[in-house]
């Protein structure tokens, strides 16, 4: 434990990196995966579940939290660590993202946005000011600034024009930051497909200086060889001695080709969204419980793998209980599917530190290839 | 542990009795609450937290296992304990109840049953032998005969009529239940409110001879004063040596009532069922957690309360998680709610075995009456 916010490499195996991020309130061995708990929640999980399952941080979000049930709220009652009983390092995204994809009647200025709640149709905005507020207020140990976001594909001036206006909008983010020791602060690299535009953004964001990076942008539609293109050289415009974090991401494979190419922090919901819908991610790939052929199959989801889902139930059991649409289906997959994100990351970074990622990498989509065991 | 099933008292303090029934797979505390695990799983929990909230045995439905995922399906997975990864005592209902609850088209004769699913319309029967077989096949502990049981008010001919088709059913079920040790069967008393066909219910099944007695047709409408009124004299037709469970009971007073008067097991779904629905069962009666008196409560739900809800939060998140519908909720106050009631019955059984069940009892309608805390 340390009063400051640090980063640490600890090795590297070609543009493969290992290495720990330290805060006052622990470490996060990265490459890190974190579990979304958009609400003040990992759906479907307790919080010390999800620290069994390998979780050194969480992400929170901005916008669901100043909705519901809002940052004062939270603020007045301890911090988001209390409030949702996670005492470990937490990052809150800015809301921008979410603002962009969930809310209604956006309207963006120079200044910020204002938008319609999706819950309640109450008026709110956002601004680079505004988001720092929150996320000081939700008490976040890695608070993102306040950037906009356009899906792709989006042609050339638009991506450019968004660019510069989440550059002016990070160096007023890291303006209303101000000084909190122990906490950081991340800009988020912007730019699109266009790796003009990503050098511009990369030298926006180190001209202003921040704890940490972002590669954001990505996993908004342009497909995974597009995305490792831009991974091809973006993480490499950022500077190496801070973490960078490529922002929902992703799928198992997204997550290792983005490791492979520099990345030390990741966050989906996939692993707790799929396990509410009865999909299931394990080393053999995608497995669908909710499937007849797993009606009467007496083995285990995946017999090499530790978790309670794995370890105490059967395939016909998982079957059964997401039929019967039991909340114990839910439970179990969201817990296996988290199990199984970590192990890749602790897989990736044992593997980093002993200089065979390569070795590791091709075993990964050797074992995938196989495909889910055959039918009993 | 024992290879037999054996029920032992040991205290008595007025009516109310505290023991132990053993079995080969754990013994049960009583007076004993089993909490329901309907088709397979006690809702929105993990068995190893339901047995952390101190429950010794779980109750399973014949009714809803025949029908999904079938009785045969489960013994072929190796029985409802493997099934459900609860390795310790279950008690299965015989199905009738539930037949007349919830299954339509359905078609009464002195054979049995016939029905339509509730799930999908299929056809199925149930008979004092088939219900012995689908018990058997789940694996059960311990075993119903299968009943007849009228909603209240019924008129006595009707409630007499069907109590002795539920005593020839009882035959029916000892004689194909047949020699299997370690498991029990329990007789089941019907008679509605009548005191000479309770009477004549006990002296039918002491004739045939059981394991266990329970208590039926009660907790179906006829409200507590008329519950308490055959519960002062029907445990005391029942054999003394042998448990006595009151079937579907049901509210903390419910139970302690009905502990007080003689039973020794117990029932229900509402701990379970309240969870799901941001209702949670205190010391101080029932707290409604969707009420916005909650939003800024910084206060656990009983801060005497040692169950992870009232542990890890405060009553402004647990008003946070149900109105966001977050699985947390249900999954927090079901835990709680079954922790609180498990308390009920070990604060009991101390009382009992120290003989101060009286002193026990008043005060726990003392600080139920104060009512919930003062909103802040």
């Amino acid at each position: 434990m340390t009063g400051r916010f640090e980063f640490k490499l600890l090795g590297r195996d070609g543009a493969a990196r290992r290495g720990v991020i330290r805060t006052p309130r622990g470490e996060v061995r990265t490459p890190a995966f974190m579990p979304v708990g958009t609400a003040g929640t990992v759906k479907a999980m307790l919080p010390e579940s999800v620290r069994a399952t390998g979780a050194d941080i969480l992400l929170g979000n901005t916008y669901h939290l100043m909705l519901r049930p809002g940052a004062e709220r939270v603020a007045r009652l301890g911090g988001l660590h209390r409030f949702m009983n996670w005492d470990r390092p937490i990052l809150t995204d800015s809301g921008g993202f979410q603002v962009m994809s969930l809310a209604g009647l956006r309207k963006l200025t120079e200044e910020g946005v204002t938008f319609k709640s999706h819950i309640d149709g109450s008026r709110h905005e956002l601004s680079p000011e505004r988001s720092m507020e929150i996320q000081r207020l939700l008490g976040s140990d890695i608070v993102m600034c306040f950037d906009e976001c356009p899906a792709l594909p989006a042609d050339r001036k638009r991506i450019e024009q968004s660019m510069r206006l989440s550059m002016r909008w990070a160096a007023r983010s890291r303006e209303a930051f101000g000084e909190r020791p122990g906490h950081a602060l991340f800009g988020i690299q912007q730019g699109g497909l266009e790796r003009d535009l990503r050098e511009e953004s990369a030298e926006a964001l180190k001209a202003i200086g921040f704890e940490g990076y972002a590669i954001g942008g990505l996993a908004v539609g342009e497909g995974q060889e597009a995305m490792f293109g831009v991974l091809d050289h973006a993480p490499g415009m950022l500077p190496e001695d801070r973490p960078r974090y490529l922002m929902g991401v992703g799928k198992p494979d997204d997550i290792v080709g983005a490791v492979k190419r520099g990345v030390d922090m990741m966050d989906c919901v996939l692993p707790s969204r799929s396990g509410r819908t009865g999909q299931a991610w394990t080393r053999r790939g995608v497995v669908n419980l909710k499937n007849a052929r797993h009606a009467d199959d007496p083995r285990p989801l995946d017999e090499a793998c530790g978790c309670p889902a794995c370890r105490g139930y059967s395939r016909a059991y998982l079957h059964h209980v997401f039929r019967a649409n039991e909340m114990i289906s839910g439970m179990l997959l969201t817990w296996h599917n988290l199990h199984y994100f970590q192990e890749i990351m602790a897989g990736m970074r044992d593997a980093i530190g002993e200089g065979r990622f390569a070795d590791w990498e091709a075993e990964f989509h050797a074992t995938r290839a196989l495909g889910d065991i055959e039918p009993v």
